[in-house]
C-alpha cells in the first residue's frame, strides 16, 4: 500500500494504521538505503480519499459471548494469567490488536470478517483494569454484562490513540509486540514518551531493548505478545469442542462425497463451484455451523496444481470424472474450527497419480506417527512428511502444518511445521496443527492429504532425560481413498495405520449417519489386506 | 586460560595467541557487562612463565608432500580458486591459521599434532604471491621445491605479526575469518590500520562490516574463510583414497574382531587398553598406515555410557564377555582418514540391549537411506536418526554426524548433522560425514553404530524444481553384529538394507583377507531371513 509523490523528492507515504510497526520499520530501512525518506500519514488514509463517499461503512455486526463450556477458562482467569506475565516483564499495560487474541482473551466472537469469528477492536490490559475499544453498537446487553463481570470497560474504537497517549503521560510502561501492533500505535506511544521526558526535563529516554526495568517513566517493553502462545495451547474444553465439531464435519463430508460420487457416476456435469456450494449445504445442516473457515479450494485436474486456487462461478471447470479432484475446505462451528483436504479420483487413476498419492500419504502417516521430545521446534518434523517424496526426487513448495484456532482463525501461530527454519517455537501439549503434505504437477494435477492433529503427551516406555515425549492425536475422521493408494509401496506399519484410521472413522462417524451416506462410510472404511509377504 | 590479577581492580588477562578473535571478543563482552576490563598480553605468555626453562621445545617434525594422486588438485589450482574468491570479495590478501586448511591448500602433511597430519604454520595468500610462515628446519628439500613450484615463499614462523603490519602499511585489504584467526593477528592488523589512517591524516576508518569495498586503504574483510568449504567438498581422488583406505581399515578390523572373539571365548582377561593396542597392531600392518585418527574409545559395559571415555592402562576395565563392548576408533592413512564405531556382545545380550541396539540401527539405516534436495542443511536429517529411539522415549545427547577430512582431521566443518539448528551449511556433493546415532544407559551400557558416508547425487526418477536430489554412499564396510538385532522390530526394507550392506562388506573386504579372518568375515556377513510375514 505505497504511493509515489511526484514533484518532490521521492518519498514513500505509509498509512500507519495498515502496517504493523515491524513491517513499517522494514520498509523504512529499505527506503533509507536508497536515500529516500518515509513519512507517516496519521490523519489521512489515501485509500479513503479514493473511496470518498462511496466507501462502505465499517462492519458492525453484533458480538456474541463464546460459551464457557467451549472456552474452558473464564475471562477473569485469562486476564489474571496475562497480568502475571505483565508483572514479570515489568510492564504495567499491554496493547493487543490481533483480533483473534482479543476474541480468545475475552471469550467473545464476532462475524465481521469472512471465515474468522472475530470483531474489530483493540484491547488494553493494565494490572488493575482492562479496556475494550470497540464500536458500542456491536455490544449487546449480554456482552456488556459479560465484560462488566470480568472487569473490562468499554471505550470507543477511535479513542485508542488518545488512550495510548494517556498511558504514556501517566508513566505506564507499555508492552508492545511490534510484530503485531500497527505503526500508528507504536509511533503515538513513542511520541508521547518523548513528550513525557521533555516535560520532565530529563534526558532519560524510553528503553527499546526489551528490558524489563521500569525507570519511573513510560518505557516500551518490546516482546512477543504472550496471548499468542496461551491461545495456541488448547485446554480440555477447547479440545473437546474441536473433537466434537470434527465428527459433525466428517458426517457432512461423508454425505457430500456420497452425493458427489453418485452424481458423477450419473455423468452429471457439475462445476467446481457447484460442488463447493453443495458441500456448504451439507455442512450448514450440522448443529452449530456458522461459516466456512476459508474459501473452499475445489479443484479438478490441473487446477489442483494451483496451490491457492479459487474457482469462480463464471470461469471454473467441470469436475472431471477422469481426473484427480482436490478439495480443501473447512468450517467454523460454535465449538470449533475444521480444515480438511482430500484428493480423490472418480474413475481409474494413472500409475503416476497413484505413486504420487501414495508418497504423499506415506509422509502424512510418518508425521502423524512421529514422537518427539518436548522442546522440539515444528520444523524438525517437516522432513518426515517429505522424505518419501524426496526419495523419488519430488517435493512440495509449502509448509506441512499450521496452527489452527479453537472456534477461531483457521491459521494461527506461533507454531508451524515447515522448512522455514527460523520459527523455533516448540510443539507443546494441546497445540492444534494441520498435517498436509502434497504434491503438485503443473498443468496436470494436485494432491494434498490434510488432517488436523493435536499435540499430546505419549505414554512412552521410557522417558530419557526425565522429559516428556510428545506425539499427535487425530481430530479429522474422513476416509482416505484407497483406490489411490499403491499398496505395494506401503510398509506393514503403514497399512496398519490406514486400517486403524478407517476403523476409527467408522466407529466415530457412523453413529451420526444413516441411509446411503452411512453405507458410503462403510464401503470406504473397510480394511485393506496386504497380499505381498 | 584466564588468570586473576590480585591487588588491582579485577581484570582478565588474555593470551591473545591462544584465542580466536571471536572467542576473545565474546569474553570481552561478558567481562565488560560485569564492569571489568580485558587486557591483551602480546609479548608474554603466562603459561610460558610457569614453564620457564622446563617447557618442551615446539614440535618440529619434518613436513612431507601429500601426493597429487591423493590430493587430486595441485597447489596452483587451489590457490587460483582461492584468489578468485579474494578478488570477488574485494580483498587483496587472506590470512589462514587453521592448520588443516593450510595442509589441504598446500598439499602438505605433518606429524606434529597427535592424530592430525598437520604442521604448525600460518599462510598468507595475496593476489600475486603466497607466504608460508613455518619453522624452516621442518622444511625438507622436496617440500621446498614443491612450494617453490607453486609460487609459495617461505617465511619464519614468528615473523607473522610483522608481516600483518606490513600488509596494512601497504594498504592491503585483509580477509580475516575472526572465528578461526587468533586475537593477536586481528588486533595487530587493526592497530596497523589505525596507524595507517593516522599517518594519512584521514578520518577514514577500516570497515568492519564485511563489505567488499576497498577504500584505497587497508580494510578488514570479515568473512568465513572459503577454504573450509573447499576442503570439505572432496574431489574424486580424495574420495578414491577415502574408499581405498576404508577397505584396508576394514580388513584390519576383521582381523581384530576375529582375534578378540577368539581370545574372549578362551576366557582371556584383556583390558580395554590391551584390546585397543592390539587393534593398533592390526592397523599398523596395513599399507599407508600413519597414526590413529583420535584416541580410541574402548569401553566395556558401563564405560560405554561415558561418551568420550578414555581408558587408562592403570585403571581401565577388563573387556567383559557378558557386557556390551563399544569400540570407536580410526586411523590416518597416507590416502585417507577413517572413523568407525561398532558395538558388540560376546555372550548373550539382554532383550533391553537388543531393543536399544535395534532402534539405534534403525536410525542409522534411516539416515543412510535418506534422500534430500540440494541446499538442505545437515540438521534437517538429524531427526531421521533419532525417530526410532524417540518412539520409545529414548534419545542421545550428541550430534549424529560430523565432517571428516581426507587424510586430514577426523573432525572438520563446516557441515554437521545435529540438533544444533544454527548451522545452516547445506550438505553438498563430495562432503564426507559420519553417521553415528547412539544410545547410552548410565552405569549400564553404551551403544553407537558409526559409518562414514559421502554425499552424492542420486539418480532419482524425477527432479522436482529442476534441482538435484542428494543421498549418501558408504565408505565403511565392517559387519554389524546381527546377534544384537531384534529382527522382529525391522521392516522388510531395513532387513534388505542389512543384507545388502553385508553382501557389499563381503564382496569388498574378503579379497584383502585370508585364513580365519576371512572365515570370520564370511560368518558375519550372511544374510538374515525375516521369518515373520
Amino acid at each position: 500500500m505505497m504511493f509515489w509523490l511526484l514533484g518532490v523528492e521521492l518519498a514513500l507515504i505509509l498509512m500507519q494504521f495498515l502496517f504493523t510497526s515491524d513491517a513499517a520499520e522494514e520498509i523504512k530501512d529499505v527506503i533509507s538505503k536508497k536515500n529516500h525518506e518515509l513519512f507517516y500519514l496519521s490523519n489521512i488514509n489515501l485509500v479513503d480519499e479514493i473511496w470518498k463517499e462511496s466507501r462502505p461503512k465499517p462492519p458492525n455486526k453484533p458480538v456474541r459471548v463464546h460459551d464457557l463450556k467451549y472456552a474452558g477458562l473464564d475471562v477473569a482467569a485469562k486476564l489474571s494469567s496475562l497480568r502475571s506475565e505483565l508483572a514479570s516483564a515489568g510492564s504495567s499495560a499491554i496493547i493487543i490488536s490481533m483480533l483473534d487474541e482479543i476474541a480468545w482473551l475475552l471469550n467473545l466472537r464476532g462475524s465481521e470478517v469472512p471465515h474468522s469469528p472475530v470483531m474489530y477492536a483493540y484491547l488494553i490490559v493494565e494490572i488493575d483494569r482492562a479496556k475494550l475499544f470497540i464500536d458500542h453498537s456491536k455490544v449487546t446487553e449480554e456482552v456488556s454484562d459479560h465484560l462488566k463481570k470480568a472487569g473490562v470497560e468499554l471505550r470507543q474504537y477511535d479513542s485508542i490513540l488518545s488512550e495510548i497517549e494517556s498511558l504514556a503521560a501517566k508513566g505506564a510502561s507499555l508492552w508492545l509486540d511490534t510484530s503485531s501492533v500497527n505503526a500508528a500505535i507504536v509511533n503515538t506511544y513513542k511520541a508521547a514518551c518523548d513528550k513525557y521526558y521533555h516535560i520532565q526535563g530529563t534526558k532519560q529516554k524510553p528503553r527499546t531493548d526489551g528490558s524489563s526495568e521500569n525507570l519511573n517513566g513510560p518505557t516500551a517493553v518490546l516482546k512477543f505478545c504472550p496471548v499468542s502462545l496461551a491461545k495456541a495451547i488448547k485446554n480440555e474444553s477447547e479440545l473437546e469442542g474441536m473433537r466434537n465439531c470434527h465428527l459433525r464435519d466428517a458426517a457432512a463430508l461423508a454425505e457430500f462425497w456420497e452425493w458427489l460420487e453418485k452424481e458423477i457416476s450419473k455423468d452429471r456435469a457439475l462445476t467446481e463451484v457447484e460442488v463447493s456450494d453443495k458441500l456448504l449445504e451439507f455442512r450448514s445442516k450440522q448443529a452449530g455451523f456458522l461459516d466456512t473457515s476459508f474459501e473452499t479450494i475445489s479443484a479438478s485436474g490441473a487446477n489442483g496444481a494451483v496451490i491457492h486456487y479459487k474457482p469462480e462461478p463464471e470461469s471454473c471447470s467441470i469436475v472431471d470424472a477422469n481426473k484427480l479432484f482436490l478439495l480443501d475446505s473447512g468450517a467454523q462451528y460454535v465449538d470449533g474450527t475444521t480444515d480438511i483436504t482430500r484428493t480423490v479420483h472418480f474413475g481409474k487413476p494413472t500409475a503416476r497419480e497413484r505413486e504420487c498419492f501414495t508418497r504423499v500419504l506415506q509422509g502424512h502417516i510418518a508425521l502423524d506417527l512421529s514422537v518427539f521430545p518436548e522442546n522440539t521446534p515444528g520444523f524438525v518434523l517437516d522432513a518426515f512428511a517429505r522424505s518419501f517424496l524426496w526419495k523419488a526426487g519430488l517435493d512440495y513448495r509449502h509448509g506441512t502444518g499450521h496452527g489452527v484456532g479453537a472456534a477461531l482463525n483457521v491459521h494461527e501461530g506461533p507454531q508451524s511445521i515447515s522448512y522455514r527454519y527460523g520459527n523455533l517455537t516448540s510443539l507443546q501439549e494441546g497445540m492444534v496443527v494441520s498435517n498436509e503434505p502434497g504434491y503438485y504437477e503443473d498443468y496436470s494435477f494436485g494432491i494434498r492429504i490434510e488432517n488436523l492433529l493435536y499435540v499430546r503427551v505419549m505414554e512412552t516406555p521410557n522417558r530419557y532425560g526425565g522429559i516428556q515425549y510428545l506425539g499427535f492425536e487425530k481430530l479429522t475422521f474422513v476416509p482416505i481413498q484407497i483406490k489411490l493408494v499403491d499398496l505395494s509401496l506401503l510398509s506393514a506399519a503403514e497399512v496398519d495405520w490406514l486400517n486403524s484410521y478407517h476403523s476409527q472413522v467408522w466407529e466415530k462417524v457412523s453413529p451420526l449417519l444413516d441411509g446411503s451416506a452411512r453405507q458410503w462410510l462403510w464401503n470406504n472404511t473397510r480394511p485393506v489386506v496386504l497380499d505381498k509377504i
